[in-house]
């Protein structure tokens, strides 16, 4: 992408709304817009970071078996009756007649939704387990929206539904989801803590929250430090493992883990004080299993082996892409800009023309923007006019891993700067040693 | 994907309140389940195919220069107050309030909120042309929403919108929108006409729709046959070219070609009678370039080269892939089902084993399923214990292009049959030659 042809509404000032450093960082790079209160548009550079965010997310629920689908926005009031939810949800619920004045609402969440496509279609214990999911807007009309995408009203979410015969495959159904969200985290560049957790609205008796650590996180949680040190499960990790599966919720939960809301301060106090771990921390995923909560009241049954009918037992999985945008910020930036991980960085590389117009530079950066390209990376190439230090503080700010600088006294010699964005070690070296350095 | 874990709930009845082919074989398939009147989920097989559409969609609309953002689905009022639609767009838009009695609505179209993201941050010619793009979901409530997600309330659209300096600029952005929609719509496996429309609520003085020709059109067409002829931009074509793409327009509509609104029988009658087309047609796409109706209002503007404000020139640009799916399928079906466009199909091929627990048959099938997913294929395996005939029946209704049929004679031999839906054609060879063939 040639910046010249970009749109990238790069803000000189800090904006006086932002509370949070990823609320500021948001709207300087112009990653988003508000456009009312807790309503965000995602401009370019925020819609690639998004984009990244999701195609973990779908690839590590595809691997563990979940079945992509898309359901809408808004929903009948009638499922939500039938649920009993309609009423008991409070003002949180946006609610909608249309002009046929039949009321309908804008999905906070899709558990009914589901479940009732479940029950028009499964009738047979044969065709479970299943997990269905989807990447879908949601809205939730917050009283308080705030802190930009990390809080907002109209937002995203992967929401996944497992439906199962009976609680023991149910529990399966729980640890595969715990397995990859662990995955997904850790390939966003996360370090995700599984805390025991409350279940709210939603319901249920078995919840965990995930829990990343960042200095401006807004609840306060307690753990024990191993956490750190906790294996990922590997990519090749079989999902259909029973046992292996069990091992890994088992392992992640076997030492102490807790928000302020469910913080045991005698159990806490009980691990030596060099293995605490007392941190700021913001939840970027919520997993639940429910039972019987709504395949009760939906009527949503399966014939079990044995001829009879059976209600499914179901969980339910939520992780908000909108608010891990701005977590993965507030994780990792410097007071120069954000410092993307790799994995969903907007580009993977900026290169930076310095002299736009010069035979050397503009030869060099040209080749190098196609050549790159051609090798599958995501480029920018900023061959706009601005002067040097705007262009070095641009790309600071927008957390591009890596910049080459081709500069005319270098590119003379055929040679360009390679800089870390994260070290910010610089490296003056060919051209061709740059391709491989970022190719290889 | 394995068929046995797939959530694909083939309807053995044709649905009764299916019209329509296209909408008789979205639910048959189990492409589409309708949630109210006029929303719809996309279950996985649907969503599959929905995928592919707007990856073709993006990746033209990126190549001609258009940028990617995603604007959110609710809006507040006052951007259309100030455009002056709030009051004058009827019914179909469906309007809300939130919590704080704010009136907001469900976006049908984003003329005003892109306009109102322009205004907010460029202030320059030197930052034109501009093209910014979504593909997001909108609501306009029909009053008689029908044929499945041809005509639904919840829907998903690509809206771009070009903003210029002056006219003459935006009439190229005019014409690079118009060549980048005729190779949208030909890789989808369509032959698209475009032809002068009429405005409609958008405004403006220069439009065309796109048309599709499928014999359950609901909109009859009358246009030269030379259409059926004219060649298609390459890959390559330059879109900075104002001659080259006004020369494309200008070909595109050299000859006569009009819906029944437009419809100048004296002109049409003109035409050899030869070469008269007479036919059925769906709209797929609508362009529009309506200078300042929306720049004026919202003061959009820019300094100019010569130091002066000028009010943007703009236009809009939508396709409805939610629509453009029921249209691939009305042109592109027999009696059988759905015969998929390659482009567009949810799975490149269908591997069928005829005798799951046979050695051979296992094999060969787990074989080829491994193999060709390796080879970057999309493959279906039919691992069901379903009856031959059922399984036949199901891979030529959901209209993947390829059958690989392994039975336990063929199979004994190192032999499978590869079928073509479209044809029917099957060919016995060896399980070598039909990878070659797949993936050659």
């Amino acid at each position: 992408m040639r910046l010249s042809r970009y749109f990238m509404p790069i803000l000189k000032e800090n904006p006086k709304e932002a509370e949070i450093v990823s609320h500021r960082l948001m709207l300087r790079t112009g990653m988003i817009k508000q456009q009312s209160q807790g309503i965000y548009s995602w401009l370019p550079l925020g819609k690639r970071v998004l984009d990244k965010v999701n195609a973990i997310i779908r690839e590590e629920q595809n691997r563990s078996g979940a079945i992509e689908l898309s359901m809408p926005t808004l929903q009948s009031a009638e499922l939500w009756q039938e649920s009993g939810r309609y009423d008991a949800y409070g003002k949180e619920m946006l609610r909608i007649k249309d002009r046929q004045e039949r009321p309908m609402l804008y999905g906070p969440t899709n558990e009914e939704m589901v479940t009732d496509i479940f029950r028009s279609y499964v009738k047979s214990y044969k065709n479970l387990p299943l997990n269905l999911y989807h990447i879908q807007l949601k809205f939730r009309d917050e009283i308080r929206p705030r802190f930009g995408t990390m809080r907002s009203r109209e937002f995203m979410m992967k929401d996944a539904y497992s439906f199962d015969l009976n609680k023991e495959d149910a529990v399966h159904s729980y640890n595969k989801m715990f397995a990859a969200y662990l995955r997904t985290f850790d390939r966003l560049g996360l370090r995700a803590i599984p805390m025991r957790a409350d279940t709210g609205p939603i319901g249920g008796n078995h919840s965990h929250e995930f829990i990343i650590l960042a200095e401006t996180g807004e609840s306060e949680v307690f753990s024990h430090r191993d956490f750190v040190n906790f294996d990922i499960p590997a990519a090749d990790v079989d999902f259909d493992d029973v046992a292996g599966m069990q091992a890994i919720f088992d392992k992640w939960t076997s030492v102490y883990a807790a928000t302020s809301e469910m913080h045991d301060e005698a159990a806490f106090d009980a691990i030596p004080e060099s293995d605490r771990l007392s941190a700021r921390g913001i939840e970027v995923g919520h997993i639940f299993y429910f039972g019987t909560k709504y395949s009760e009241p939906m009527g949503a049954k399966v014939q079990g082996p044995d001829g009879k009918e059976h209600l499914v037992h179901m969980g339910s999985y939520g992780i908000g892409p909108t608010r891990l945008v701005p977590a993965i910020i507030e994780a990792s930036h410097d007071e120069n800009g954000i410092i993307w991980p790799a994995s969903v960085a907007p580009f993977d590389v900026v290169v930076i023309n310095m002299k736009p117009g010069d035979e050397a530079c503009d030869r060099i950066s040209e080749g190098l923007y196609g050549d790159l390209g051609k090798a599958g990376k995501d480029v920018l190439y900023d061959d706009t006019d601005d002067r040097a230090g705007t262009k070095f503080a641009t790309a600071d700010l927008i957390g591009v891993p890596v910049q080459v600088i081709v500069g005319p006294r270098s590119a003379a010699n055929g040679e360009v700067e390679v800089k870390d964005r994260k070290t910010g070690a610089r490296e003056v070296m060919t051209v061709e040693a740059a391709m491989n350095r970022i190719t290889g």
